[in-house]
Formats: C-alpha cells, structure tokens, sequence
C-alpha cells in the first residue's frame, strides 16, 4: 500500500536536455546560478524554497548565456548520459526530462539513458495546425519503434480568449491534438489555450501557480497534472 | 550591369534541412509527391505551375508520412550535403534553406555544405519572448563563430489583433526580436504579427500572397522581402 502524501512533500527533478535552447532556468528563475560538483558528481540547482525542485541544465555549463552549443551529435550523447547518471539527483519522485523539438541524438540518448529507470512514459505536446501534428506523428512512431511508452498527447497554443471582449480565435487551427491522439490510440489530456499570463510567467520567472489561479490555462494544466499523477505509483493526499 | 527583371521570373530552390519535422511539403502543398532520379541528381519538386520554385525536402524520400527519421548527427550530416551537391537544382537566383531552430548538426551541415557558394547570410527568425530571444542570441553566436553573416533579424508571432474587436494583444510579449537586433548590431526587418488568415494557408497550403493580401501579416512580410532582395544582385523590375 502507498503512503498518501501532499504534493508539496514531492522530490521532482528537471532535466533540460535542449542542449542547444536550454530554456528552463529562465522559466524557473534560475538563470546564472551554478552546478557544483560533489563526492557523488553534479549538485542540481534547487529552484525553490522548500529544496523540492531541482534542475539540471547545459544553461548552467555555460560561461556566457548567450554562448552557442555549437556541438555534434556524439557529443550531446556523452553529456546526457551523464546528466542521468553523474548527477547527484538524490532520492526523486518524478524525473521530468524536457527535450527539444525532433526525434534525434538528444531523444535517443535520454531515452537510452533512463530505459534502466522504466520511465512512465512520453508526454506529447502538439499545437493544433496540421504542419505540427505531422511533426508529432513522427514523434509517436519515434515512440513505439524505441518501447516508450505514450501517457498522452497535450495541445498547446489551443485558441485564444481575447482579454477585450472575450471572443476567442482559434489562431492555429484546432482540435489537431485531440485527432492525432484519437488516431494513434493514445490518451488526449486536454488543450492549453494560448494565454498571456502564462507566457509572462515563463518570460519573468513567476509562479505561475501562486500567481495566476483565474487563468483561464491554469485548470487545463492543473487537470492534465492530476490525469499523470492518477497512473503513478505516488499518492497524493 | 544588371538586367531587372519582374519577380516571377527569378527562380527559386527551396531546401528543407528540418529533417525530423519537413513541414515545407505541407506548406506548399506538395506533400505525396515524389522525387526523381536523372543523370544530374535528384530532381526536385516544381510547387507552382510556372515551375519557379523548386523544393528538396527529406519528406519525398519517406515511405510513409508519419515515419520518424530516427536520425544521429552523421547520416543527417551526410544526407545534407547531398541535399547541396546531389540535386539537380539547375540555374537558381535564390536557394533558402529552412532549418530547425537550434546550433547543431543540420546548421553546420548546411554551412559547410554552401560555403562554397558564397551564401547571402543568415535570416534569423525569433519570436518576442524572452526564452526564445536567449535561445536566438545562440544563433547569432553560432553565425559569429562560423563566418555567416546576418542579413537580418525577423520577429515572428508579434502581437494578435482580435478580429471581433481590433484590439491588440502581446501574447508573447513583444519587443525582443529589435532589441536583440539592436544589441547584436545586426538589422531588424520587421515583426510579423499571428495572423490566422496566415497560419490557416500553411496549414492549407493556400497561395497567401493570391488569396489574402488585405491580411494584417501580409505588408509586413512584403516589406521584409524587399529589403532582403535590395541587397542581393537581383534587381526587380
């Protein structure tokens, strides 16, 4: 039987394998902090008060932030491998790995890497134009031929609710996520609509959780979180 | 001296390098066709009916469209290169190579492959927000690094002006793409607002110069391609 605990009382790790767009400590306000290295390798950096939340990133190897990560495939591999396994993550929860866009050097070697872990799964986000949904079809056939399991497909940029007179466009189509979902036979855990205060949350470094509880993202996302945890070992109270 | 000619008679090679994601194909509406062999090469696809503009994309060699190019760095390098040097492009005023966002194989790639060439330079596409100026500014470096000049920076998904209402919103900010322009000394061409009249030709693969030219989107990228072609040995009549 799983103890039931609060979601606070979670150890979560990020691993930011965008090796060339490492984007995470900035939307994690993290940016310019250090990696120290310890008896047991590489310290993440804690991106919160309470140390549940820590974060590694080639954004923290870097001397200057504006250095290019002009580096071929071999080299990206060697370094992933050792973000899984020379990192001192200590005892984690969640391992959440974020990958660039593609099915190449960086998605094979993270899945490579942690396939001794059984990871959940993928998580899939697609906007919802068709160009998007084609790239995210590779992504699921990127799945299946490597044994990753899909926990789901997410639509982002999923219309827009104008602030001024609350009329909404769809600016990128919709409903392509939900389709492809439907088509590969895997779960569809919700659409994200395009929203400003999320994008100035991830732009500044706010919480956006503490912040912004009346957006009109914050549900969406809140729901497609419980729809993972729901297959998870972990229980929360 | 140069002759002028009218813009519909320049012909034009488009090569896609996003090997993981060829969205180019759906774009122009030349997805399912297929490329040929004759004695010079590849022949690439002709998109329009006056056989103009040419097109190369790694989506004509896959079986399927929902295959995954399950890629490491040196198959995409070499296929690159042939890309370059195996197509049968012909006479070409103007080849624009379309890649992934990033630093890494398929940029080099493409940089050694055109070297030769003497290329133009690099049109360097952000959107306003702060994560993705940072991942930008990486770009630049990388076009530092490697001897490409900067014809320009372009700021995409620039502001949203509801159609119930007219009134603009920054969903992603606004601002990043001239400020970076500015800070790296390179020029600014100009910002391209969302515009769904725009996203929904691509995703169509529409003609959106012929169908929408009362388009918010469609003076700006007018404006954009007449400076790039007022530095370029073609002259327009």
């Amino acid at each position: 039987m799983q103890a039931r605990r609060h979601p606070s009382s979670l150890q979560v790790g990020i691993l930011d394998v965008d090796l060339c767009g490492p984007s995470i400590p900035r939307m994690l306000r993290a940016e310019g902090k250090a990696v120290h290295q310890c008896d047991s390798g590489w310290v993440p950096v804690f991106v919160d008060q309470e140390q549940s939340i820590s974060l590694m990133s080639v954004g923290f190897l870097l001397e200057r932030p504006d250095e290019a990560v002009v580096w071929r495939g071999p080299k990206k591999n060697a370094l992933i491998k050792q973000f899984v396994s020379d990192v001192a993550w200590g005892q984690l929860d969640y391992l959440v790995v974020d990958t660039p866009p593609g099915t190449s050097d960086e998605h094979m070697a993270a899945v490579d890497a942690l396939r001794p872990y059984s990871p959940l799964g993928a998580l899939v986000i697609t906007t919802p134009q068709a160009v998007s949904v084609g790239d995210v079809r590779r992504e699921l056939t990127f799945c299946k031929k490597t044994g990753l399991r899909v926990i789901g497909v997410v639509e982002n940029m999923s219309g827009f609710v104008c602030p001024h007179c609350n009329e909404c466009t769809n600016i990128f189509s919709r409903g392509g996520g939900e389709e492809l979902a439907r088509h590969a036979g895997v779960p569809f855990l919700g659409s994200v609509p395009l929203d400003p205060e999320l994008t100035r949350s991830l732009e500044e470094g706010r919480d956006f959780i503490q912040e912004f509880p009346q957006s009109p993202a914050f549900p969406v996302l809140a729901a497609i979180a419980q729809k993972i945890l729901n297959e998870t070992p972990v229980q929360l109270s």
